[in-house]
């Protein structure tokens, strides 16, 4: 080793072991080496690594649970036993018996003898996987004792990430780099990530996988491709992660050299058959098709007459015999009728009209993703059709990359939602895991916050919304505070700092689970919605109103500000979109004064005047709320900056800057949103709060040059 | 009249009488059509304008004073007389006698016989123009009484506008649009203007004006130019406004056709006394030369190894034949020493060498109007030597046409300090008035704020600037809260709201005195100074430092912060600047805890930890400091958007966008400069004050473009 060399792993070596190298955040919530570890935990391991073969736990094992638990699990006097009913350490436990009901994907940690051996045990080699991450969970969070007994499975059975990547590498509505998907390196190279992302997603317990973007390209499904997916698919494999694409309708056409893509079309469903024969020859595990058709101007069954199901049945045939399934997107919104109302009309009478092995993938919201929004009136409306919630991780219509919003209170929000379905108690969260009308298969969908930056989320705490989404879609029960708890201290953790340093944690947990209500309340209180700039949907243009434009894309078409009020009439006397709610729901947001205020102008267009249940104007309220959000960021910055001595030097500094902007961005759509409502309102803002800063004109000027992609 | 003609007409009379016509602020304080006048406040006027010859009170009085009583002042039951000495009602009156020591320019305003009659007398025509405007404003601001006693005449005898307008209409440092005299009309036209300027300089006591900038053109003294001055003039004459002129000491070379422009050389004093023969031919009642010479780059007799007073005697020859006066500018500073002693050190030693119709002009501190200074050493060092005070009325320094800063709480600090020129009690006020050592003559100059901008000042809080301007002239013991009082009624009084509506105008006053102590907090706080962008002078820059600058041009030169503390240390230990004041302000100026903490940084490189009067360290002090800036910004905005209601709808609308900007603006300074210090102080701003919400890095790429002039 020449000199030079020696130095160099020295310093390397040094920085390793001071921690002083620099923290970019590209570990996410995997730090078990700032865990730490009792040397004297365990006394001995049994497991593959030790005395089992390897072909019962396989690569993944080997390769990534086994080493993390050498990496961090010294010898002493306790034993750990890990293994699958398979195995003969497992059975002498007894535990066997116990691991019935837990299926492909459950396991148990429990306390044996006493105190002195720890199992953990799965029916499959996927189980163990979950089960080993659970357990370095409780070692890195300081909740590990010799005395457990957890046996968890999953409540939904798929629990999925969208990519919207383009395989351009650009991402719509990704801000955190380009994708990490380097389809012009493969199948040849294979990029280090994918490896990481996979470790991370089973970590939280993602099993499932949709590599390109809704807005499909029909090349994806082309020879070339397929063998870059089945590169992929070989590395998420031992993840116990499968892949699925989203296809292009008119794939047949577009590529097949078909004059059709017709889905009853004879030579088009045989073209989807073969492909589907492609593709699961190269990649046996192959999880199926996502599917956005006649929406937003791509091609789908309606282009030859034919109906959604059509098009789904159609997919779904082809997939079937390899068991595949099709997940069709229900977000489409043909201009007319109420927006809100479009997806529930289009889908609703198609109940019970799909092949088993399709599912429709439906967004909270009946909108849009939007900071907040009712939930879809198609949950717990079909009966005899699967439904999978689509929750948007990446931040489009929520600061992007730059605010800080925790979003698990917004999805805990929605799954404590009461559907009505089936009488009081039908929360979203027993309607989409099948236990108000019985599901062969469920499933739940995130979009994506995923890129090539080092921290992989643009702003490190978007990495907890990562986290949260992988944590709900295992069990929708777990709180968000929890989750916050959970993700800090194994984010943020070092040396210095242990998960029991209250002082360092707890304000930064207030932020993050107060972060969602305030975003809410700087850009859309009471209902508001929709009322972003025309291309970016990150800064505030209520006044944006383009002559020739789709109605149904325009601020004015949502917030209907006018001399006498605000919000959008959806009640009996309006566009009765609350008709599509069961009873006694509908009656509630149909009545101005039981219609719960977080949604109000979301029901209802409200005199300025009315009386809010603050004692406030609907006008005051507004401006209340709004000065809320901003004091509220300030706060925040508060909290972060006494924080500094909490977190590591880089990523304090990152997340203070982005607090920053997210500071200015408050007050600017505190004053775009007063401004321009204030000229309908014709109110002052209530003068004692703090006067806006800029000119209404100003602001009407402004005009960022971002696009949806990254 | 054709019908369309008739309808404009009523239309236009109805906006004037309703007072719906746009209110630009163009009528500045002199608003007597908005004060409320009681029809039989005099039941007769005896005046030029009822009963005396016309030549008495010749074109001022008829035009203007006369014009505006007989606007306000119905027949009643009392009778006002009006005159001077001369006048034989006045003389009727016995009051005669009681104007004998008030010169030329004092007045006397008295009830007598009871109250029937209210008697304005003065001993000329230009006392008399005082009197009436004093009591117009008595009218105005609803103080006007039957049992007056009031006996007034100016503190110095020459009160004048620099105007620092170059001959090409831009104006350095000015803020209000380009300059009111139109060169390349003159003398030709004459716009209605120049009558406007002179009938509000006269009503708060200005009698004099330099026309060009500092920086002159040797074009201003062509024959060409000096029959445009004449056209001025002549218009200025019947408001008893005197003309001045800023000369190029080269002119005699540039223009002269002159191989030199040496103050000794024979061909050179002929030139100068030829001209101003030249000049009063056209001007009888010129008044004289400002000059800047030797600074600045600009010429001056150091170019021929002569001395400032070799300059200056010899255009005080030239000059001397018709009354002439020169003002000489001490604001020199040759890059060598600490730039706040060189002016002091190059005229302290040629005291009593200056002909009798000599004046040092000297800024009232010893830099260049920063925020706060503290008063130049020469005020009370030069005992045989008239000295007179050059105040800022432009806001160069101090948010220039945007932001609101009421100067006469600056200005009235400067009167009240004392020097001890002559022991306990040589107040400037004093010195200035040659009442500590006596003075031939006295003067005072304000560089003006005017422009030809619709509300003349560009701000309209600037407006008050240029009147508090006039009345200290008049009289540097007025208070400031008289003046703001004064003006505001004067200036927003309208039909509805009177002088009398406290709660329209105190909380106006309120923070128009506070508003200078509110810059100075976030801009430059305890005796920061100089640390303003380099070419604009507007925002911030404490981190300038251009590699080859004169480094008495930086900001860096003057906060000197490093990682012990920041602050100049202008004491005995180091540029002993504190040694050019008396005992025992000297002394007091160079202890660190005597020091009074408003120049703490002028005087003292104070140690970040350095214990405070507040209990504070210095670091905490200075966030505290900058912080309440912001926060008292933002305190105004309320108090105008509450005053909504008293003011006109256009003003309204104007001020409050200004003060949107200001409190941007002082966010601005207080990151830069917080943020900035912070890298040499290494301490956290203290957690209760709100966060910075900018980026240094960000801030530090700011590049306005903003010229000098406008």
């Amino acid at each position: 080793m020449s000199g030079t060399k020696k130095t160099g792993l020295i310093l390397w070596l040094t920085l390793l072991l001071t921690g002083a190298y620099a923290e970019d955040g590209s570990r996410l919530w995997l730090r078990f080496s700032e865990a730490k570890v009792d040397k004297t935990l365990f006394s001995g391991i049994v497991s593959k690594t030790d005395a089992l073969p390897a072909k019962e736990f396989g690569m993944a094992w080997n390769e990534m649970t086994g080493s993390e638990l050498k990496r961090q699990a010294a010898p002493s006097s306790k034993s750990l036993i890990v293994g699958t009913v398979n195995d003969k350490h497992i059975k002498q436990t007894g535990i066997v018996s116990d691991l019935k009901n837990s299926g492909a994907e459950g396991y148990i940690i429990r306390s044996l003898k006493g105190d002195s051996v720890t199992v953990v045990a799965a029916n499959t080699e996927a189980g163990l996987l979950y089960g080993v991450f659970h357990l370095l969970r409780l070692i890195q969070t300081e909740k590990f004792s010799y005395q457990l007994n957890i046996k968890e499975k999953p409540l939904y059975d798929v629990r999925l990430l969208n990519h919207w990547d383009n395989l351009d590498g650009t991402i719509e509505r990704g801000y955190a780099g380009h994708s990490i998907w380097k389809w012009n390196e493969l199948p040849g190279k294979i990029s280090p990530r994918y490896e990481e992302y996979a470790r991370a997603n089973a970590s939280v317990g993602i099993n499932a996988t949709v590599l390109n973007n809704v807005n499909a390209s029909p090349q994806m499904l082309t020879k070339e491709y397929i063998q870059k997916v089945q590169a992929i698919a070989n590395v998420l494999r031992p993840y116990h992660i499968r892949v699925f694409l989203s296809i292009n309708f008119s794939s047949p056409k577009e590529i097949g050299g078909l004059p059709t893509s017709d889905p009853l079309d004879k030579n088009v469903k045989k073209w989807w058959s073969d492909k589907a024969k492609e593709i699961y020859k190269l990649i046996p595990d192959f999880g199926g098709f996502l599917v956005k058709a006649n929406s937003e101007g791509l091609p789908g069954p309606m282009d030859y007459g034919r109906t959604h199901v059509d098009g789904a049945n159609m997919l779904a045939d082809a997939l079937k015999p390899f068991g595949g399934i099709v997940m069709w997107r229900a977000f489409v919104y043909e201009p007319g009728d109420d927006r809100v109302k479009l997806a529930y009309n289009e889908f609703h009478k198609f109940d019970g009209m799909f092949r088993d092995n399709v599912i429709i993938q439906v967004k909270n919201g009946p909108i849009d993703f939007q900071p907040r929004e009712p939930f879809s009136p198609l949950f717990g409306a079909m009966k005899k059709t699967p439904l999978m919630p689509e929750l948007q991780i990446t931040q489009e219509y929520l600061g992007q990359g730059t605010h800080l919003v925790f979003l698990a209170p917004m999805w805990q929000e929605f799954f404590e939602d009461d559907t009505f379905a089936r009488g009081k108690g039908s929360f979203i969260a027993k309607v989409t895991t099948g236990n108000i009308y019985p599901q062969k298969f469920t499933a739940i969908a995130g979009v994506a916050n995923i890129g090539e930056d080092a921290n992989w989320c643009g702003h490190h705490f978007a990495q907890a919304n990562w986290y949260a989404f992988g944590r709900l879609a295992w069990n929708n029960q777990i709180s968000s505070e929890q989750i916050a708890d959970e993700w800090i201290t194994q984010t943020f953790q070092n040396k210095n700092k242990r998960p029991s340093d209250k002082n360092c944690w707890l304000p930064i947990k207030k932020m993050m689970l107060s972060s969602h209500e305030t975003a809410v309340d700087y850009m859309m209180p009471l209902g508001l919605h929709h009322i972003f700039a025309w291309t970016h949907h990150y800064g505030p243009e209520p006044w944006c109103d383009i002559p020739g434009a789709r109605p149904d894309w325009l601020p004015v078409y949502y917030h209907r500000a006018d001399s006498v009020g605000l919000g959008y009439n959806r009640t009996t006397t309006g566009s009765n979109a609350v008709s599509q709610y069961y009873t006694p729901l509908n009656e509630e947001f149909n009545g101005l004064s039981s219609c719960p205020e977080k949604y109000l102008l979301w029901f209802h267009h409200v005199p300025w005047n009315y009386r809010m249940k603050s004692g406030r104007t609907l006008w005051d309220e507004l401006c209340y709320r709004y000065d809320n959000g901003v004091q509220q960021v300030r706060e925040y910055q508060k909290i972060w900056d006494k924080s500094e001595n909490c977190i590591d030097a880089q990523r304090f500094a990152e997340v203070q800057s982005k607090l920053r902007t997210q500071s200015r961005d408050a007050v600017w759509w505190k004053d775009a949103c007063l401004l321009y409502f204030q000229t309908f309102s014709k109110q002052p803002i209530p003068y004692n709060l703090e006067r806006p800063v800029h000119e209404l004109d100003d602001l009407k000027k402004i005009k960022l040059n971002m696009g949806h992609h990254n």
